[in-house]
């Protein structure tokens, strides 16, 4: 089984969505190989037909996708830990998943963007501050002028989140499952591109944050970036 | 077992927490009596400790709170069909409540308050106006003139869930359960207090409610407001 996956500088992954799919894997207690990719190397994808990461390979299948690869995952490996427990969980976490990609990242999209320039590699930056501009029309420095607004804007974001965590250890309940994963995939680009703090120590968010980058021998923790 | 609501003109139920139990008592298979409130006679609600409706009275237990009624009803009547189906659907259950009560009811609040203020008794229309002036710093005319602004961020706030919806016929996968409870108790809310269209016939989230309207023989269909 190998995973396909965009690595910068000090061989950070800084995608969400490979994030979320890192800890499903880890979640079904799977341990791919992982093969970096970086921006100026995105033909070797080529063979999945597309050209994002995460790609994941197991044997003759090959799937794209971080939502359709928690789903193969989930139905390709029925006998290790359930990521959903139930088709109602599975129906609600596609629900969860699109609020994520929609809501949190484009909250955190701002905030991230000058860290994942900086980490990104030299010969990349360029590709990288082009590809931004096209998006947004928006060079990165006028991004980082923005922090603070950025910031204001993802605390808002993980509002129901946070009263879910004041209520409950995991946002799957009593203990983490798909759609910690997929929240934390988000928090995890924070980690590894931004440099400030981003809650506060009390914040049900931040506690449940940092039992999250304990999980699975310290998977998140482990990584380059503020804990 | 009764159902304590808030009842105006023509008998309309317009809280969109009432709706979200009428929805989970109905899936269950339970028919309460329905006991109607007014604003001015919200003290026959006392015997609860408090002033909000719904409130579920099961024999001896006195339930409040839509989210805690329905997690009532999932434990007590645990041989009805399931609202969850596993406990990591219960988890994220709360979250989606917290998105729902947090994001989707207020995108909802600016839209439908003009509406409830026009379907409530005369008696407690002066109640009613002097409450939300209180809230919002604003009168029934200064919100209704907010209309467009008020459809633009209800429209916006559905985005995820237009997405899952394109994918799934309901919020929770084949078949619907809490989740789309919890979001038609919302536009329950709308029909029975907004006039006009809120959703292009082709938009995803309409498909998916006029399914939801009628469910359980026409539960929603039935109450009056635009279809």
């Amino acid at each position: 089984m190998k995973l396909y996956e965009l690595s910068l500088s000090e061989g950070r992954t800084v995608s969400p969505f490979v994030w979320r799919v890192r800890f499903c894997l880890a979640h079904k207690g799977l341990d791919p190989e992982r093969v970096p990719i970086s921006y100026h190397d995105k033909d070797q994808l080529a063979f999945s037909g597309q050209d994002r990461v995460p790609v994941l390979v197991d044997g003759d299948t090959v799937v794209t996708d971080s939502w359709k690869i928690a789903c193969y995952l989930e139905e390709a490996y029925p006998d290790a830990p359930s990521l959903f427990g139930s088709d109602i969980a599975r129906g609600m976490g596609l629900a969860f998943n699109r609020w994520c990609d929609h809501v949190l990242l484009n909250s955190l999209f701002l905030m991230c963007t000058p860290g994942t320039y900086d980490v990104t590699q030299k010969e990349d930056q360029p590709y990288f501050a082009q590809s931004r501009f096209e998006w947004t029309g928006k060079t990165i420095d006028e991004i980082r002028a923005m922090e603070a607004q950025a910031i204001d804007s993802h605390k808002k974001a993980l509002e129901p989140l946070r009263q879910t965590l004041a209520e409950q250890p995991f946002i799957s309940g009593a203990d983490p499952a798909f759609s910690d994963y997929c929240v934390m995939g988000g928090l995890m680009w924070a980690k590894t591109t931004y440099r400030g703090s981003l809650l506060d120590d009390n914040d049900p968010v931040e506690v449940w944050r940092q039992k999250m980058l304990d999980l699975f021998d310290g998977l998140g923790r482990g990584t380059p970036g503020l804990n």
